[in-house]
């Protein structure tokens, strides 16, 4: 039996999940704090750490470990780090930093944490697919390209960052340091602040004192005038985008993933009313679907990456 | 020595390239005009007897004969065409029609020819890259990508058609059905339009009566107010479509092709100029060149396609 590691490495925590290779399965995870201080050598034993833990508890030698893929929050490229805030890494090679506390059989693989959700995903269908279009919805919004089975990382590693599309005119200026990206109009600020905006306009059910995206989308299935239009919006620039991608790519499917993707198949359904009229040719009929692995994305995509 | 074909099949002509495999270096082309009748078997039988003559004028066998590839105007997927209104083909499989009338040892491939010519342009670069998108400037405006040394052909065959991706807001009904594609701000239509419409505006040395593209941008070249504000124009929105492209794909350079490209190092300037403003992250960078293999871009891709 082999198995592999699926590592998600964040600003708060570092997820570590053990799973086994073929059939693919999760054996058991964990979820630590990501070290406060020495990031760039704590991060790596600290995960050792707990990879050794984990293969205790279950009774496995790290001669049967395959590989151990990272899942980190940032553009990497060949394993190569330039920067990543949320870590505290600068110029940091993540795979040799990894490889040199194991034993040179297991394999070391990493990648964006946006790129290996979109890898687990793919990966999660009944039939993975060849092309996919993956868009993380949450506080940011990122994405993941698949073309031919394989993550499209890109020249610099920003390959599927499309949060970033400039897709409207804004006057704001995003975290990337632009203005317009799709992020400024259906991330979880965007969301709230339309909705605040609208509630002087329309009645709502919503109590803005405490909002969440959440009230907003719940609000929105109720037909709330204000949690629907919000809705409508976020729906409306998603569909616009992709179109955009489908028209370039074809993709064979795109997923819709995160945290705000939980306000369910209302919002595909309101995406996909508004990308039929978006979309050309063809790409027309490409499906869209909700993602399954939820918070688990990170480290099912990395364990995935390292087959 | 070992030889293949490229084919360049349009609606008025025919291009017929032989070329030698390695070094890769062409023989000798002919041009032909494309058949009125019977075009789902007319087109492969004049290729083939083209082919023939190419083949006996430099003392060559079949025997030596590696591959054919065809650049055809429309999708494709997998050799097959559902509907090529240019050359009036409709549920045709390409690739069988071609191989019935060739010895089996010869591979026949096929892709749309806007895909072609950005696989020729890439393996015409001193070192090939591995992801590359390539605009093709002219009446209509198309385009290819190739991610990891390969045509992305899509779901459907729509994969690359760059220029519908929905890019700004417009009243007209492009070509596609829908509206606000960049080639209807970077078609020939729209240069010319948008030429006329600022001669109201401007003194310009440009003859609006006989107004081709190449007035328009010979008159940037010097200047002219109204040429060089309909080549910034058509630059700008190259750089916001690339640099969406950029942000999705990070791709390792863009060459900008075409007849209208024909404008020269001008219009590259310029695109950059906006580029710069537009592009996120590392993608920045990402160079920008010329077309070089011109209107032999078809049948040199092509060639290239079957190696």
């Amino acid at each position: 039996m082999k198995y592999s590691f699926g590592i998600d490495v964040g600003g708060t925590n570092i997820k570590i999940g053990l799973f086994e290779v073929d059939p693919f399965r999760l054996v058991d995870k964990r979820e630590v704090s990501t070290p406060k201080y020495n990031h760039t050598t704590s991060i790596f034993e600290v995960t050792k750490k707990n990879m050794t833990d984990l293969l205790d508890l279950h009774h496995i030698t790290y001669n049967d470990v395959h590989g151990v893929g990272f899942a980190i929050p940032c553009p990497v490229k060949n394993g190569y780090v330039v920067k990543c805030p949320n870590l505290k890494w600068e110029s940091l090679d993540v795979i040799s930093s990894m490889r040199d506390l194991l034993e040179p059989h297991i394999k070391v693989v990493v990648s964006n944490d946006a790129n290996i959700a979109a890898y687990g995903e793919n990966y999660s269908l009944e039939v993975p697919l060849q092309n996919a279009i993956f868009y993380t919805l949450g506080t940011g919004v990122g994405g993941g390209i698949i073309i031919d089975g394989k993550i499209v990382e890109g020249r610099t590693g920003a390959g599927g960052e499309i949060g970033h599309m400039q897709i409207f005119e804004h006057d704001e200026i995003c975290g990337c340091g632009k203005s317009g990206c799709l992020e400024q109009i259906c991330g979880t600020k965007a969301i709230l602040d339309y909705a605040k905006e609208l509630s002087h306009e329309y009645e709502s059910s919503i109590d803005f004192k405490h909002i969440t995206v959440k009230d907003v989308f719940d609000a929105a299935k109720k037909n709330d005038p204000v949690g629907f239009r919000v809705l409508d919006r976020v729906a409306k620039y998603i569909a616009l985008s992709a179109s955009i991608l489908s028209v370039s790519l074809d993709p064979d499917i795109i997923i819709i993933g995160g945290g705000i993707a939980k306000a369910g198949q209302i919002l595909i359904d309101q995406i996909l009313k508004h990308y039929r009229v978006f979309a050309r040719f063809g790409t027309v009929d490409i499906p869209f679907v909700l993602a399954k692995t939820g918070n688990d994305a990170g480290i099912i995509g990395a364990a995935k990456y390292t087959i």
